[in-house]
This record gives C-alpha cells, sequence and structure tokens, in this order.
C-alpha cells in the first residue's frame, strides 16, 4: 500500500514570498485529500502540479485565516472550471455560512455539488469511509473548536498467493485462488492438507497518516493515532517560548516529539513554524531528543511511504 | 506633482503560479492607497517591498472573488503585526459583513480600528479628501455593482516664485514672496508695477488617476475621467470575443481605448487579461488603432508620472 504527502504549506500565521500558510495535499487508495486551505493555496495546487479535478473532500481543521482563507478562492475557481463532479468540504460549524455567504454576496454559485459536514463533536468521528479508505477526526485543543484528521488504509482482509510455492503443486488451479486469499488451507486429492501459511503471504501492511494542527500539547490525542505510520503534529514553537506556546495554545517541537513517542508512531513530521524562527533545525534537534524519526516540513517536501 | 502605481496584480478569475488578480498600489501625495485586493495580495505586498504599515486605505470595486478575496487575510495580517493606526476600507454594502463574519469566526478582532464605508449609490460621489488629494467614485457597470477610482491631485493655488526674475529686484524681500505665490503684482516704490506673470510661474500641474475594473463599455465615465494623466481601464477580451464581453459584463481591448480615446486621457493602461490569451501584445494592437499611448499592465510593472 502506499501514501503520498505533500506540503503545499507548513507556516504559522502572516504569509511570506517564500512561506505559505498550511496546506497539504494527501494521496492514498486513489483518493485526493486536500488537508486545511490557506491563503494561496490555490496556486500551490498548480505549482506542484495537483489536479483541481481530481479533489472531492477537503478537511478544514479549524476556522482561523492561515488555515481556510484559500478555501472560497478555491471553490469559485473549481466554479470558472466548470467542475461538475460533487465536492465534500468538512470543518467546524459555521464554514458552511461563511462560504455561501461569500458566494451570494458576488450572486456567483456553484455548478457542481457543494456539500458543507460541519462538525461540532468533542469525540473522535467517522467522516469518510469507503472500501478502501477511512477518515476520522482527531479532536484538539486549541483557541477556538480544532480538529485534526486520521488517514487510514482500511484492513485488507485477503492474504497475498505466494505464486512460488504455489506453482510447486499441479492440483492448485486458479478457482482455488479465491479460498487461498481468504486464509484456507488447501486440501489435496490424497486427502493431505497444504496449510494455508505455505500458500499465501501477510497482506500488505495498511497505512495510517495523523494531521495535529492547530493544538497545544493535549495527550488525549494519543490512543486516536497510536501506531500511525505518519504524524504530523505541529511545533509553532521552541521549548524556550513554550509560555507563549501555552497562552496561544499552540505546540513546542518537544510536546510534539512526546506526542510522537508516546504514541509509538513511525515517523513525525514538524511544521506550522512561528515567523521568530530563522533556524529550523533547531526545532529538528528539541524533538530528536524524545523521538529520533523526524521530519520537517517544507513547502514543496513530498513524503512517500510504500 | 507625482505619481506611482504598481501593479501587484492584473489577470483575471483563477490565480496561476505567475499571474495574480487585480490588485495596485498607487502612491499620490505621501499616502499609499490599495485598490482592490485579489486572493495573494499580501505576498505581492511583501514581495514588491510595500511598508504595510503606510496602507491605511483600501479601495475594493466589487464584490468578485477576485477583486477582495485576499482583503480578510490582509486585515488579520495588520493584527499579526500589531497595527495600531486606524484602516478604512471602502467598498460595495456587504463587504463589512463579509470580514466582520470570518473574523467574529475565527473569536480574533482587529486590535486596530477597522472603518467601512460601505457604498451603494450608482453617481460618483466623493469618497476622501484632504489637502492634497481628493478619491472619487466612478460608477461602473458589471454583473454585480461595481465601482472605480478616480484619484485626483488637489489644484495647488500657489504660483511657483520664478527666483531668477525675483532676483533682478533688489526691493522685493521675502516677506513679498507670499503675496506672489497669491498672484499679486508687485508695487515699486516708485509706483511702477511689476505683473505677477514676470516674477512667478504657472503651479505644477496636478496629476490624475482613474481605475475603472471590471465594467462592460460603459460611455457615462466618460465625463467623470475626462483628461487624466493615467487611466487604467480593463481589457478582459480582444474584439473577436465581443460577445463573450458582452454576456460577461466585460470589456475589449477596442471599447478601453474608445473610452481612453473620448477621455481625452495621458496613457491608457490595459489589464485584468482572460486566461485564454496567450499574446498580450494582440490587446496593445487592438487599442491602437483608436488611442496611441497604450501601456499592457503586468505583474510588478511600475509606472510613474512626473
Amino acid at each position: 500500500m502506499s501514501l503520498k504527502l505533500t506540503i503545499l504549506g507548513c507556516h504559522s500565521a502572516t504569509p511570506k514570498v517564500e512561506s505559505h500558510p498550511t496546506s497539504q495535499i494527501l494521496e492514498i487508495k486513489n483518493h485526493l485529500f486536500l488537508i486545511d486551505c490557506g491563503e494561496g493555496t490555490q496556486v500551490q495546487l498548480r505549482k506542484y502540479g495537483v489536479k483541481f479535478s481530481k479533489i472531492n473532500h477537503i478537511f478544514i481543521s479549524h476556522l482561523h485565516g492561515d488555515h481556510f482563507y484559500g478555501l472560497v478562492g478555491l471553490i469559485s475557481t473549481f466554479s470558472l472550471l466548470n467542475r461538475r463532479t460533487e465536492l465534500h468540504v468538512y470543518g467546524p460549524k459555521g464554514i458552511k455560512e461563511l462560504i455561501t455567504m461569500q458566494l451570494k454576496m458576488s450572486d456567483s454559485w456553484t455548478n457542481y455539488l457543494l456539500i458543507f459536514h460541519e462538525l461540532d463533536s468533542k469525540e473522535s468521528v467517522l467522516l469518510f469511509e469507503d472500501k478502501k479508505v477511512e477518515v476520522y477526526t482527531i479532536p484538539l485543543k486549541h483557541r477556538i473548536y480544532a480538529n485534526g484528521f486520521l488517514f487510514k488504509e482500511k484492513t485488507n482482509e485477503e492474504r497475498k498467493l505466494n505464486m512460488t510455492e504455489i506453482k510447486k503443486h499441479r492440483e492448485i488451479e486458479i478457482c482455488d485462488y479465491h479460498n487461498l486469499k481468504r486464509g484456507r488451507d488447501f486440501k489435496m486429492e490424497n486427502g493431505d492438507i497444504i496449510p494455508n501459511s505455505e500458500l499465501t503471504l501477510d497482506p500488505p501492511k495498511n497505512l495510517s497518516y495523523a494531521f495535529c494542527s492547530d493544538t497545544m500539547y493535549f495527550p488525549p490525542v494519543i490512543p486516536i493515532i497510536e501506531n500511525v505510520d505518519l504524524l504530523y503534529h505541529e511545533s509553532t514553537f521552541l521549548k524556550k517560548d513554550e509560555e507563549v506556546a501555552e497562552k496561544t495554545k499552540h505546540s513546542t517541537a518537544e510536546q510534539a516529539s512526546l506526542i510522537a513517542k508516546e504514541a509509538n508512531v513511525g515517523q513525525l513530521i514538524l511544521g506550522h513554524y512561528s515567523g521568530r524562527y530563522k533556524n529550523l533545525e533547531l526545532f529538528k534537534e528539541e524533538a530528536q531528543d524524545n523521538f529520533e524519526n523526524v521530519i520537517l516540513a517544507e513547502t514543496g517536501k513530498v513524503i512517500e511511504l510504500k
């Protein structure tokens, strides 16, 4: 299974020429999920060659401008591009009114079905599910109502055929494959049993990605994101500015790494850096005191898991 | 007198990597006026080194996204930068609710006085005036309520001292300069009169700039913008697509040039090009059939008049 994350922007607050506000594209099981949509996201999507028509689901963590001021522009652009496919927007209660009011004021409407899924639960809820993937909210703690999102490939129940072994047994025919994939043993004509474990391999591992931004240090997320392969956790500040972090309900790099460690995740991506820091390597160094596998988010960076 | 216009964006509709939606900065008489504010304008301001703190007046022509989706982000950024000076926003009725609702939803407010001047008149009205400059609306005709803006240096009533001539007459002292500037003749001790025209020069010419976007071909603007030194007039389409222009209530390059010609302006700037055209030189060629002095707006272009 595979998962590809493209960072379109990973800086906090005021956009500068080369530091864009939060937005990410996640490719998972043929879906192209857009996560947050700060001002200028549509230009970033163009820059990194993302096909607008393939985005059918947009997840907005919270209603601070640097996470959603680009949404109304993208929705309008979809109209100009004559989109016909429905678009699902998941975000805090109020997002529907904000967007529709702006469209109404400009006397324009979408020529496609725009479906809002407004969130107000403080529990983790299932937002989206199909045969191959599930998306859950991760309730966060910030100055306003905020959710992270957990993207999980669904358990693949079919085992993988071990063709090298299967070919050693002439009696096994293609019509038997279905039962082998479902974990059944093979019964030979002479009554002997070949155990399934000799003929098949474990199914490929399902991958998972958790996006946690914006939030203060909030341990209740740990059981929700436990064992994910990839975790993005905001780290607006360094430990030396922990007081500011607490006041503004953001996290430090150290706090992000503690969450990663406790949740036993595979890799940790840091981002949402405050504009006050010049040397972002310090974030990595601080986090690595607790958790080794740290990546610094950078605009345009692509992280692939296979 | 002098006037400096910086084009921050001049393309219509969907932003692309290198074609930004409408926004301009006008420097006139120590003012820095921001005209329209499409998505990404704050980044463009940074890119072209405009001091955020010097912008005290923002003029929004109409509520289509490519002319104002960058406004709420800029207003928020001003807060993050600890702005204390009041900010005036001039735009169509409804703009206040749109912006304040977004600020309210994010539980943030400006730490400076944010004053909206909502427009709904169909006549040209005076929006701003001080000792040196006046700003008027230019009612336009578009799919929704829209205004252009006319910026005028105010009549400088003081004549300029012609020092070369003045120095020839020992009797004229510094305390006489005030009367000379006001146009009075000089009376010699022997009773002779030196006419004012021999001792002073005409005051420097006052400059003016008219911004007309978005609009269909709309001759009622002509008396309002007559004899301006610089006119920006949208030209979304070429004549060959005049039907689309009519349908969408935009102008062609030819129509913009006819307005420029009839209004006897000094220079015409074209812009707001539809994304369908690759060769923008065709806009210039088309306009020059009627009006010679044509400039094509380009992102980052600076036009100075002295």
